[in-house]
């Protein structure tokens, strides 16, 4: 006995070294695909996350054909790292690999997908690097490794390429490229094995779908976190936050709730978790003195135990080997030092009426995470936690309130595969409002949320222009923890300001219904034009010319010429962002007719238009037949049980028809069925343009009150 | 006896996997120690080195004690990956881990020692990313590993730190910093072991000294290399180029190789590594007139092999899986590859007269160069392969010239530990005046050679600038490849340009001794600061005070205060380059006396001195005794068996010694002993100063005409 146990010890470590691997698939849901080569490590992405597939929505999708042909995707594994490849036509481009800035077509990228601060360059270093990619082809690939992997996206070229590139001599050939055509998408694990995902289509959204839905669906927020939300400056007392919300109500911005930055707690970096006493000596009344104004509270923290915390002596035995910022690193993948920690923001916080969290600093920058060198009590690697902690810290924080049911929206500076549920908008130092726009595109390939968040500027323009974008976004936001600005710290722009803080509290049905789809169907609330049928029919690789002064180009590099300042923010609506100091911006429109959003006027179809909106306006478009569900400008969300009355707007020529979601807005009950969706129609009858809504369904929560009818387009 | 195999395979395996190392130390010459844990691999830097220590110049430099507590190193091996851990003194800086480009002090970086194109950032992605750092202390550490190594140099704290930090509250206290003190260099080499290498000192540069000759000793050019060098612009033909080196000659410029780009061989990107016939139709003639002219050749290529070449099948077999700019990569570890590739150097070129090759495209760049998912024929994974393809170009060619006992000097973009003794300078397409000087003082912490090159320049001013600093380099070189720039291209400062040219040439004595030293006795010629005497008694941690603008710096990062813009050139220079746009600069003078090298006047002791050079100086200083032998201005390095007369120059008050190094400037013949330092002495006698050379020794080269003496200050 003795010996064939060893015989087969010794086979397994052979087999999983040394030996190339056959790839396994099999089908664990409609149009979702496993494959497994090699030894698949215990700990991985979607083993961090919890993530429980929605296995109904995806039979709903559909059966589709395996998008591939098997034999052309390989793996092996060698030198402990999984060798994956994949194939690529020649006309096809690929999107996705995390929440990149910069980049939309990620085809010609190399990356190291890595948590990380986003540092200025796209190199696959970011808060949320999720190894999924969505091919143009209609397909979806997805690498469930907690590890930092290694991807060459239709870069590498292989001497055994059944599609190779063509030599080019660089003395004289004028057509000579730095980048020679790849046929294939290879990536490197650094892992015995793996398991990986496809995702069947027919189109790159019904990847994405699916991507989403085998996370359990994409996360549905309190209606309140739709609204609007105000960080204060670091330092501020209970006095002057009461103060800040006073001001809010008494220039009539809206408000939803106020988040708390360094300085509620008695110390920071590393932190306490519990109130300061001198700034906050009455927490329960203050939280008290909040939601009776309609406002709630969401904290800040990073996870860094101080000693003076009244959680150290307890926690200190399910800490990593290394200290941040000389706080020790919960070991969150263990229950021990999850009850510890997320039991007391409960007892402290939560417990008090406190609505949610920043998870600040859980991302990295190399210099404020724990090193690679690090090792936990339960046994992951520095690498496996880096890649999970953001996963981590959401999951059982999520899992708190969820035990309460009450739902939470929160910030949090990681996130990874597997995370598409979790109430949380991913933010950053990062201010650059181009690449928070590109970012924002991608956020919708990469199963997250991002915000766009507004926190200085050096005119009233860009503060503006600013605001327009934040508004069309997961999360409006004003982040004044360093500069302490207002809404309206802008004198000349306070007006404007208002007018989309109020336009933003007008749409939350809109939101809300496109934040429902992206839980119940997966789509994306904020995605791609890529993703837009009858935008850009042809996919291919397209370069600028590339500059021709070897001094500054030595390799004579071409750009990618790809589409990131225009999005698609719910089902029906195209936004195309205004930077400071343009005065006009080209738009393009997909075919299919697009009118404008405050207007109703026609806008055009399948071209490029330029467009001069002046600074009132942040230019926003609508599909034909869009139907944009508006309610009364309040100045908070609401409530559970209170009925706002609707004005439905339609645009264009094409009959409506609409799903509007409703459940109560604040608890998980949906999650029991607790919730409508009403049916919208408007049709042209006799030249006349009417609408009707499905009645309220009996049992089921109705937030609806009167209903008007605007048919924007004359 | 098959079950106690089984067994002690059992059992290596689970100790290389997942068990604390510990370290054993042998001594292997005189102050180095050799440290092993796990199971180190069979490919390593040294391996591809193939670098034989100088023992006897290792005994020369005499024993001294282990530097280091050795229960503070620590090693331990799991996840397949070596954890290293260093100690780090409070008052400790360190320096090396490869050429950076921005930074001298690495005490509080974190880097991944990866061998690449530098792109802007230090972050360990370099050229020569060397596993080597130096302490102020006086030791040095070195990882012989094939791998991409994690450096936490100072950054990590772990919570069982002997000296740990203090926890701040950043709420209100203004001491918080964003990079708690951390008491250890810790290092993470992905293998299941590794060597590594302590050298003792007492001082740094003893220990930088130790591991130069544990690498064989720095390398020793020709003398030609030590010349100037043109590279002309891509595509000239024979004519155009016999014509430059013409120009250079009626113009009084010197010259002593013209490098070629690409346009030479037949196709280039990929190469077919023979002439091309209509620029070149009679290479050997081409290679003679020039010769005849007394200008050498030195061509551009990469190893990555077209189809078109006529070694194309007959390598094929022995290259990697991937091809880079569709060429084929020649698998430089193994014997056929190296065979077949270098014979057609040899054959197509070397023969013919060539004196040496620019190796580009070796590094990286990632898009450049063969992914980490490649395989190689040899069994070496992409990885190691990487870390080591400069050090296999450089010494397999070199080993060409050897065999024929010619000395090559040549150009190179990747090297790393081990590679010392190699004739090759390294360069780049960066080029940034300031880092270019940053990165030549932190070559000599890498064991490494390093160009400040000068391509193209805005302004006159900036193309004096930089030439006068190229002037103060390893390899004094005009990179024309792409702007095709002259000497004198700007008329403004031709004249300029022309006396620096000159200098050069006289200096070279100077130069080639400073080599020999570096070859010899592991000096290097070219060095920081910080490896001088009487430089900054205070080796501590100095900040700049932190940027208190949150929006700009939210983690209120101090910026480290280092010297990057002066640097030792030989055992007497001071080189203190100018940049463009200053008219005046700050120079540290270290402790005791130091002159002006024009003028031999008193400059400073001790002291940071301002001045105001003028646009035709460069400020150099000589400290005190400062010998500098110079000879004629001439056009070309002198031949084996030439005698030049020469000028010895005296600085400051104390005496002078120096030993001048003498051989045929040619051959490696050297290295059977035959060479000579001869004995060079001044001093102040009766008020008088003379000085005295010893007779040159029978049997040696002697390539010294008529002496005479310059006492420089008055």
């Amino acid at each position: 006995m003795r010996i064939s146990k060893l015989y087969f010890f010794v086979l397994v470590f052979i087999a999983s070294n040394n030996f190339a691997q056959s790839l396994q698939w099999t089908q664990v849901a409609p149009g979702v695909w496993k494959g497994i080569v090699g030894k698949p490590e215990d700990y991985d992405l979607l083993k961090a996350s919890g993530a429980v597939m929605n296995k109904g929505a995806l039979t709903k999708l559909g059966n589709v054909l395996f998008p591939l042909v098997q034999s052309d995707i390989k793996a092996i594994v060698r030198d402990h790292k999984t060798y994956l490849t994949f194939p690529l036509d020649k006309a096809e481009q690929i999107f996705g690999f995390g929440l990149n800035f910069q980049t939309v077509h990620q085809r010609g990228k190399i990356l190291e997908l890595h948590v990380d601060n986003f540092a200025g360059k796209d190199n696959g270093r970011t808060h949320a690097p999720t190894p999924f990619y969505v091919s143009s082809k209609g397909y979806g690939v997805f690498i469930n490794a907690a590890r930092y992997i290694k991807v060459y996206a239709g870069t590498a070229v292989r001497k055994d390429s059944k599609n190779p590139p063509v030599a080019q001599d660089r003395n004289l050939d004028k057509s000579w490229t730095s980048r020679p055509y790849s046929d294939a998408v290879e990536m490197l694990v650094p892992a015995d094995g793996v398991e990986l995902y496809l995702f069947g289509g027919p189109t790159a959204l019904d990847a994405v779908r699916r991507y989403n839905l085998f996370n359990g669906g994409g996360c549905l927020p309190p209606r309140w976190g739709l609204g609007f939300t105000q960080r204060v400056q670091r330092l501020y007392n209970s006095e002057q936050v009461e103060k800040e919300a006073k001001d809010f109500e008494d220039k009539g911005y809206p408000l939803d709730f106020i988040g708390l930055e360094p300085g509620w707690q008695s110390k920071s970096y590393p932190c306490t978790f519990e109130w300061d006493k001198t700034r906050f000596p009455n927490p329960q009344q203050f939280v008290n003195n909040m939601l009776s104004k309609g406002v709630r509270l969401n904290l800040w923290t990073n996870p860094y135990v101080s000693k003076e915390s009244p959680i150290y002596k307890s926690i200190s035995p399910y800490t990593g080997s290394h200290t941040v910022w000389v706080g020790e690193v919960p070991d969150l993948s263990l229950p021990e030092a999850r009850k510890i920690f997320f039991g007391q923001l409960k007892k402290d916080q939560i417990n008090l009426g406190v609505s949610g969290y920043k998870f600040d600093e859980v991302d990295g920058g190399d210099q404020y995470l724990w090193p690679d060198v690090a090792t936990f009590p339960s046994g992951h690697t520095a690498e496996q936690m880096r890649q999970t902690y953001g996963l981590l810290i959401m999951r059982y924080s999520t899992q708190v309130f969820h035990d309460m049911n009450k739902r939470t929206f929160g910030l949090v500076r990681a996130n990874n595969g597997g995370g598409a549920s979790f109430p949380y908008v991913i933010y950053n130092d990062y201010y650059n409002h181009e690449d928070f726009i590109t970012a924002l595109i991608n956020s919708g390939f990469a199963g997250v949320l991002w915000t766009p968040e507004v926190r200085a500027s050096k005119t009233g323009e860009e503060w503006l222009r600013r605001f327009q974008s934040n508004v069309f976004s997961p999360m409006a936001m004003i982040n004044a923890w360093s500069s302490g600005t207002k809404p309206w710290t802008f004198p000349e722009v306070a007006e404007q300001v208002k007018e989309f803080a109020t336009l933003r509290m007008q749409m939350m049905p809109y939101w809300y219904t496109e934040f429902a789809k992206y839980h119940f169907e997966g789509t994306p609330p904020f995605r791609a034009m890529n993703l837009e049928p009858g935008f850009q029919t042809d996919l291919g690789i397209k370069k600028l010319e590339a500059n021709k002064n070897l001094e500054e180009n030595p390799y004579e590099e071409a750009a990618s010429k790809e589409i990131k300042d225009q999005y698609m923010a719910g089902e029906y609506l195209l936004v195309a962002p205004m930077f400071t100091g343009q005065t006009s911006r080209k738009v393009i429109l997909p075919k299919g007719k697009w009118y404008d959003f405050y207007t109703g006027e026609f806008a055009g179809d399948g071209q490029v238009i330029t467009v001069t909106p002046g600074l009132n306006k942040i230019p926003v478009y609508v599909k034909d037949g869009g139907i944009i569900p508006m309610m009364p400008p309040l100045l908070h969300a609401p409530k559970a049980g209170q009925k706002v009355d609707l004005e439905i707007r339609h645009y264009g020529e094409k009959p409506g028809h609409y799903l509007l979601y409703d459940d109560d807005g604040e608890t998980f009950n949906y999650e029991k069925e607790d919730y409508s969706f009403r049916e919208i129609r408007t049709e042209k009858r006799n030249g006349q343009w009417g609408g009707s809504i499905s009645a309220p369904q009996r049992g089921k929560p109705n937030s609806i009150g009167n209903v008007t009818w605007k048919f924007m387009t004359k």
